[in-house]
């Protein structure tokens, strides 16, 4: 009777286990069953902890444990958090055993068998702030690092996290807020220090396909003796990002270590960022902001500076292009956004400029990593067929970048790109870079399985949908299929012929192929006008 | 390396399963493998979902599911949504298994071994409306509708609720919008229907300990002869609700048909309301808002109409406390919120009433199942012992509720209550509520372990803290143990000497009195003053 099994009585906050008996037999002498023998449960459960206790332990019956309780395990001095969950099956956890997830128990970082003591999880302090925020009160710098480095020990669940993100988002936060927010992020981890004054990078906010500048600023910058370190995320919405597009050349998951001894002899890299501890309360954040659909200006500006002053950037580029159909749409939105980079910037020491671009239509030719390797490697190569658009921006964007140099004259940086990438300098830094890093057989060609779609009238090219062809070049298998992805042949403004081919859709296995094939015929990404003035105006970007 | 593990790249959004060659074996024929046998994991995540896939299994390596990724699984018709975890162990599931947790298993409802298919989960479509209401939009009817529809058929993760409560909290709703939300609310469930005209009842917005007025007024109200089908939650923060005090005395565990027996016969009944699916969502949403603390009025005038409609009543009384240690602290707030209930009670054609009424100390002396059901025991049968508090406000509530009956003349609840109550006629009614759902063997004797706490000096009891004495009485291990908790000796305005027993903790195991004692210790809850003055003036409340 003193038990219900119905899962809506027992909770009892902060409150600490001790000595009690079990199953209520207040007759015995009490047992000491505040301990549990740890036990590694192979269950993978990404950035949340869980742990497991068996319905019938003392522990869970007495304390008035309740599944989703979140609760503190503690063992020689290290202590986790974790949500419950309650297990009515003794062969994956036993009465007197908890179970932990891989992640929390590589975080306990304790031997299996090992003794741990059960509390009851306090809730984090900080949510007192999130809670006046909630409220519409101005939070300061000690509210955000105390958010910040709660989020970052894991004591924030997920849904605290979306209630930070949801209070802080859209225009709730005011200049100096996102400026204390950027600077918590940044303080949650590591930072990279190169050791010289100017340690260059560029950055996109993404959401244009094909765009692979990087892999042309980086050898380009570096040929020019500056020192820029690039790390890059992988792919999580887009078909490919530069970590899993480089990664068709050469290695890119490197360690700290080997990052640093390649940088120091070719002045750049272009490695996956993941392995360092790098505002590791973004990817926090991101991994509720992304399912959840929300994003704001303030997050992205947060989420970008603070990686990149982690990274141990000086001087950077930002890219921000605007479409109908790239993350930002409108000229008046981008001037907004690249205000509030230059205001963090500013205050938080980094030699910022932000460039706003093209982003009505994919960049290159290729999406997909094997097709994005190709373009890269034939503007790399000077190779007349190489696409004129990824040649042209990734040179403005590293003149931007050489510009930074104080002995380069002011102007001249785009023609010192140029020069670097015609005499052939860029693509010997870039196979040096290859080498360095750890060289793959190369192998640039696209998926076996190939589909043509074709233009269904006369004209011209007028929109091309960025969220389409990425979704196009998602189902057919990219990023994980290095081969599979979309290969655009026409452009905007370009004129088309009923019958022509737009663009080829490359697959590995059939499956992939048929879901591309599906949703290409359902919408195939391209408008195709016949008014010649619209076609010219949009060409003059 | 096709396959990233490093968690960060996999995630394909809103794509179907089909026939997939496992572990990238394009040289073989495609397999079949869309299909994994269901497996029961008795593993208990309460009210959200869990899937559990084996990491070797086809399905999950080629899909590019990942850990967290939320899934569709289909058998026969019938869907659920879960999230999912990764399981690197086959003794838990095999790979070409699907394990669910143990409601999920429920929730698809088929036989062990039956075939599944395996989706990744659309994103719920309602997250456009309150993506809209985070950006500050007003949201309609319709928009409140897709939203609690979609939360009562668990598309919503935590998360996702984390994110409707912050953006619709505060005072993100206007008055139109709380309506829109709290017919949802009540449209996502059953509805109870006494085939009456007139279903009384009385609601507390609670905070204050030992506040029984239900065990009283439903004995009176119904030997008046008025219907009143009365059924209460547990407590869940709290150290007793009414279903834990008045399980005490007789079974409040009951079927919809059982309940419905009950008050035809008794005109009354004090049963557990969990046993109907009443406005599900709003048990859904305080699962997040209490462990995330957060509330705002509005969401606690949907959630109390919403359950209360929902239950068939037409005529309500609500109970708001006012106290410095009350949910409601002030007047105004109180006013405010009483035009909130009385606003969106109008429109949903509920006849309702508010009660604001003295919320400075627990109501009674005992708090705790045993103790407080002694005291309302000992105002049944009108024992001079009787706490007066608890006697006069119920009085006051059945004298409101009594005024809802049209053969009654405006003023003469009151003494119509008091005059059932004193005759025994509600002493007898009690009764035969307690035979007719189960009668208990009754034994008020609270825990065996007592403490007395006692005054530190000569004066007048100017404070007790309402929640410091629900938390001693908690920690003393109420409400799971029934006679654990606090009996009151002392309340407001008393005269007490240095010395004096201010009140008695009772436990029945020794870790729960050591607890209870530890945090008396350090606040006893109790303040006492020596200006009489003061003490007159909180007196007359």
């Amino acid at each position: 009777m003193f038990l219900q099994a119905d899962g809506l009585t027992i909770r009892l906050p902060n409150r600490i286990i001790g000595v009690q008996p079990p199953n209520h037999r207040p007759a015995n002498p009490p047992m000491s069953n505040d301990t549990l023998q740890v036990r590694r449960i192979a269950i993978d459960t990404y950035h949340e902890n869980v742990a497991y206790l068996n319905r019938e332990c003392g522990i869970y019956r007495v304390e008035g444990f309740q599944a989703l309780s979140k609760i503190q395990v503690s063992a020689n001095g290290a202590k986790v958090l974790a949500v419950l969950n309650v297990v009515d099956d003794a062969s994956i956890v036993q009465p007197g055993e908890l179970g932990l997830s891989e992640q929390a128990f590589e975080q306990l970082n304790v031997a299996e068998g090992c003794l741990v003591t059960v509390n009851h999880a306090e809730p984090p302090k900080s949510m007192d702030a999130v809670r006046r925020k909630i409220n519409g009160e101005r939070l300061s710098q000690d509210d955000f690092s105390s958010i910040t480095s709660d989020i970052a020990e894991s004591r924030y669940s997920k849904m605290e996290m979306a209630a930070f993100l949801v209070a802080t988002g859209q225009n709730n936060l005011d200049h100096d807020e996102l400026l204390y927010l950027t600077r918590a992020m940044l303080q949650s981890g590591d930072r990279m220090d190169w050791h010289e004054a100017l340690v260059a990078d560029k950055h996109c906010i993404g959401g244009i396909p094909g765009n692979r500048t990087s892999m042309l600023v980086v050898p380009i910058v570096a040929a020019h003796g500056m020192l820029i370190p690039k790390t890059s995320s992988r792919a999580i919405t887009s078909p490919a990002g530069t970590a899993d597009t480089m990664e068709v050349l050469t290695e890119v998951n490197l360690s700290p270590d080997q990052l640093h001894a390649i940088v120091r002899q070719e002045r750049g890299c272009l490695a996956w960022g993941g392995t360092a501890r790098l505002a590791p309360v973004d990817d926090m954040l991101i991994s509720v902001e992304r399912p959840l659909g929300i994003d704001s200006q303030g997050q992205l500006v947060a989420s970008i500076l603070s990686k990149k002053l982690a990274a141990g950037s000086t001087h950077l580029i930002i890219d921000i292009p605007v479409g109908p159909t790239a993350k930002v749409r409108q000229m008046r939105q981008a001037l907004t956004l690249r205000k509030l980079f230059e205001f963090v910037g500013d205050r938080l020491n980094i030699h910022l400029e932000v460039m706003i671009t093209d982003g009505r239509q994919p960049i290159g030719r290729g999406i997909g990593p094997v097709l994005e390797a190709r373009d890269v490697m034939q503007v790399l190569q000077n190779d007349p067929e190489a696409p004129a658009d990824l040649r042209q921006k990734s040179l403005q964007l590293a003149g931007r970048v050489i510009e930074f140099d104080p002995d380069v004259r002011g102007g001249q940086g785009y023609a010192i790109a140029r020069d670097i990438l015609e005499s052939g300098r860029a693509c010997a830094k870039m196979n040096e870079i290859i080498q360095a890093q750890g060289a793959k057989q190369i192998d640039l060609h696209p998926g076996k399985l190939c589909h043509e779609v074709f233009a269904g009238c006369d004209g011209f090219v007028t929109h091309i949908d960025n969220f389409q062809m990425a979704k196009i070049a998602r189902l057919a298998g990219a990023p994980m299929m290095k081969r599979a992805g979309v290969d655009l042949l026409k452009k905007l403004g370009n004129p088309v012929k009923k019958g022509d081919s737009l663009y080829r859709i490359y697959a590995e296995f059939p499956a992939d192929f048929k879901f591309a094939l599906d949703i290409a015929s359902q919408d195939n990404g391209y408008v195709i006008g016949s008014d010649e003035h619209i076609v010219k105006s949009l060409v003059a970007f």
